[in-house]
């Protein structure tokens, strides 16, 4: 945890905040503070800076609050995920969060195996932690959104034209089209697929929304590596 | 295991190979396999291509192999990494073994708990499986060298400038420098610190070495993903 993220319900007024009994945990056991200590603070969805320990005891924490700048810039990305196993699920989750992907689409796509869907790890809880997670991680504080897309077909042809209006759409696919571009000027959409990767079907009708298809050379890169590795070409 | 790899030992002539007990669990377990199906293979250290199961039974298993292809190719990076905690060492070396990183330098720096260098993950069985299972997970058959530099010190002044020789070196590191470049054109050094990063006296040192400071932005990143990170901005 590189920053302690605070929500409105523990601000006592506006300079002021106590933690809740989790985090107390956290910042005694992890952190080993101490009064007067200075902690890097953020509020959810608002700003970052630090936090100075008033007072301290096996109880309760309270902190003098200075929110003085802002969370770090949004990623202009878009992802569509086929559903990954709930292993990594999570991982995903909290990597594409600490990356600073704002809006993640989990979809359908013809190798997702059925039972991904029925996971516990789907819950807005669940994933409300990993995400939390992911901006802990990366000192952020803008929560992204999550959309679950259950059907590959009715998403694409009904939903995924509005999402890509003003934006490119990238496509990771080892067969046919070019290697992934750097340093692009616009906001992108980038669909990955599944283990064993998207069929030439969900292909075409991706690329029929105006999709690209992009490769990372010969080397066959786990989900999240393969996102990091695109994410770090196309932006700087 | 995207790549199934054999050693000289597992062939019986040039063209034919039989398995190991490990291998032959794994091929059955995983793949389901059955006679006349075609796997992917390579050879430690040699090329890729085809093997077509020509013999199975639940002792052996016999392919007739076809190596037409070279392994992919490797990155002109070497990589000098301050010894991670056990768990993120194992990670790493997977991880850079797949990204196609072909020297790996674990060092010491202040911030590098001296307990680290006892894990029993640094012997060099343990070390040669991690590097297999990324070898398998990028399709390549090229063993990377890993060295242990246990004084920082010695390293950096004594060894450190021959490796140096005809490439360029950067530091990574959030405070000072410059954004991380694209598209380089010639063969490079990465230094990346422990957790909480190098102390200042060592990113001088390196600095007097000719390495050149580059950050990531204000996320703060795994060691993992930042390596992902970087090596995707520096080479097509």
């Amino acid at each position: 945890m590189n920053l302690l993220l605070l929500e409105p319900q523990h601000f006592i007024d506006e300079r002021h905040a106590e933690l809740d009994q989790r985090q107390l945990r956290h910042v005694l056991d992890v952190y080993q503070a101490n009064k007067g200590d200075e902690l890097r603070v953020g509020v959810i969805n608002g700003r970052v800076g630090s936090g100075i320990i008033t007072h301290l005891s096996a109880e309760k924490m309270q902190l003098e609050v200075n929110l003085d700048n802002p969370p770090p810039p949004a990623l202009p990305l878009t992802v569509l995920l086929a559903l990954p196993r709930p292993k990594m699920l999570k991982r995903s989750l909290q990597h594409l969060t600490a990356l600073g992907v704002k809006k993640i689409i989990l979809m359908n796509s013809y190798r997702v195996e059925k039972s991904f869907w029925q996971s516990p790890w789907l819950s807005p809880e669940k994933v409300r932690e990993q995400l939390i997670l992911g901006l802990e991680q990366a000192r952020d504080t803008v929560m992204p959104e999550v959309i679950l897309e259950k059907r590959f077909k009715p998403f694409v042809e009904d939903r995924l034209p509005a999402l890509m209006a003003g934006k490119r759409g990238l496509v990771a696919h080892p067969v046919g089209g070019e290697s992934c571009p750097h340093l692009i000027s616009e906001p992108a959409v980038l669909a990955i697929g599944p283990e064993g990767g998207f069929i030439e079907y969900e292909v075409d009708k991706l690329e029929q929304a105006g999709f690209q298809r992009i490769h990372l050379g010969p080397r066959i890169l786990r989900v999240e590596t393969a996102v990091t590795a695109i994410v770090s070409k196309l932006y700087d």
